[in-house]
């Protein structure tokens, strides 16, 4: 909460743009003309999250894209070009699909709740990132696809994202056909949280940034973390686990102070610990 | 359905109240203003599911509350005044937390069918008791939240039980926010089955109930295990499964008696075995 | 795509009937009344199916049924007939639920993807038929259930599929009423991904099974292995799993005619391989 009031913008590395204020960091995709997710851009975001994640300064992350479009992918032609290489693309592949899966592993594992913002298309392993965010909103004429079939390429790890937000059948329609879907499709699969008017995105996306900041980011971390290891583990062992996570949450400064707040009808004042 | 046919009204203890009828227990939460889930009121809910395993008068159960908050979770302030313990509490949070799992592993692990019949708010473990039920439905005046990020204190295991029923981003949204969601929400998420008029609530229950409470009970009980116990396995371990329970499902009196009254076109009687 | 222009109506073995055209498969459940499955019809589908895996002039697989019944589920006549045998017809069961469980993976297994073309009721093993295919079309007079409960035999078998398509409660509705739903409900649960009037379904599923059948098939039976795959697997193994698989895809010569014809912008020719 030290940040100051008003926006600090500062170039991380091209082409992601950073900017501060009120706790929020917003991260623009800067790569025109289609926001191709190539081995650059893709570090330079996973390093901005790697950054963000100790800065106290931070509560919430932002993702979202100065294009047109969100995000079309891979770069196509960056993996095109190595095909010329001695092992046929093999090793530059590898490194491709490696950081593709520790990037939006990133999203996942990182203690500040990440929100997509998309306003555009957004498809393949950049449908996948808005998968993988915590929270999504959508403008009305943002749309979603898992392309890759139509290219001989199928999305095998945009799937992983996707299949954990949407119903089998419905991420089986996206992959096996190719198509888009528009936002209110997407919203309706549980692929998005909010559907609104375009001019209406960035506010919305910023009062649901405000009203998550304004909790406690050592509550909001403990809970993040818990959420998604909770998920993959069977009901008594979910329980065991989660448990644990209470004890240790109501042991911390946090809990004692929101819990008093609350008791004694004021407003809490987080120590984020 | 050796039950009376006029309902026998019995205080199991406060402040929960039981009344059985027709093979329906209702097990009414009655701990104003707020049925917080207190250690005496979580013991006396599990203790009153726990005598209704093995009675044959009870084919399903009903959980609803007198009051106008179905339940708004953790008694704060029991949990807080063991702050002063010589632990800081956490013997007894440890306690609260166990006695909470199993209380809501107890819903699902529980032979009979639970409905939750939601008229007000449910909130925190409120909620999980909703999620954790079986069945649930709603007037159109209820209102879910997972609130506990407003108070430092994450709503760790509730959102076991609710990430369990909706997805993913719909359980990250109530979690990180904290805000309340309206009955109609709740139903476009999969967190309940049904919303009616508030002054059709009891009837919609009653007949739900009724409906399964017309089956073999030892069909439901099977059935009811067979479902929570494959949702935890991969495909060919559920199908192994699955497939030998259909077999000693076929082999028991229930199965030939409904088998043999579909195709003779006359109604079962259940002998339950 | 070796296949004639013209369909070619062959007769698989009574009481599946086989018609191919065009890279696409439609086999008819035809087995009046109502399409029940009794081993002959288990045997004939999975034959059918089991033929189709390795024919290169097959690219998808339509299910659909010539009664207005789509399929009623198992053949209790049948199976009531073996109550006489010296073990109570254990044995029996035990074939009958073991060919069931390898038909309806044999469907998920299956190298082409499985579209299930529903006009009329699907109940029981035809409702879990339904769940079992990649992706199903509905007419508006479809209609779904799994209502073993009613005859003492829960659907046990049929909840697998059931509830990795839709949402919790939303299963143990249907599983513990028994009672039947509409293609519209069946639609907002995930069960289908389409909804259409009577004299569209044809045409739809047509149309659907031509897109897919328009994309390489390799491409198609890596992505659709891959994706049953990683959906039981933790996020990190799941992510490890596809990037490997996405790397495969890569090398594929599929994958390097699709990608080239799309940086040239002209349509690819797949080799399918």
């Amino acid at each position: 909460m030290a940040e100051a009031a008003a926006g600090i913008e500062e170039p991380v590395r091209a082409p992601v743009t950073a900017a501060s204020a009120g706790g929020i960091l917003t991260l623009t995709l800067s790569s025109p003309p289609a926001n191709a997710l190539s081995i650059a851009v893709m570090r330079a975001l996973k390093g901005a999250l790697d950054r963000a994640r100790d800065d106290a300064g931070v509560r919430v992350i932002v993702l979202r894209s100065s294009e047109k479009v969100f995000s079309a992918g891979h770069d196509l032609k960056e993996l095109t070009a190595h095909r010329g290489d001695a092992d046929r693309g093999r090793g530059f592949f590898e490194t491709t699909m490696q950081l593709c899966a520790e990037l939006m592993q990133a999203v996942v594992r990182h203690p500040k709740p990440v929100i997509a913002e998309v306003d555009g298309v957004a498809t393949a392993a950049g449908c996948q990132l808005v998968a993988s965010c915590d929270l999504a909103v959508a403008s009305e004429t943002a749309r979603f696809a898992t392309p890759g079939v139509n290219i001989g390429l199928f999305c095998s790890t945009p799937m992983v994202a996707l299949s954990r937000n949407v119903a089998r059948k419905h991420a089986m329609e996206m992959l096996l056909t190719g198509e888009m879907i528009d936002a209110e499709t997407a919203h309706g699969m549980g692929l998005v949280n909010r559907v609104v008017p375009r001019d209406a995105l960035n506010q919305t996306v910023a009062k649901l940034a405000q009203t998550i900041a304004s909790k406690s980011s050592l509550t909001v971390k403990i809970g993040k973390e818990a959420f998604y290891a909770q998920a993959e583990m069977g009901l008594s062992q979910a329980y065991d686990y989660a448990a644990r996570v209470m004890v240790e949450n109501m042991l911390a400064r946090d809990a004692e102070e929101g819990i008093g707040a609350f008791i004694e009808k004021r407003s809490p004042e987080w120590k984020d610990a």
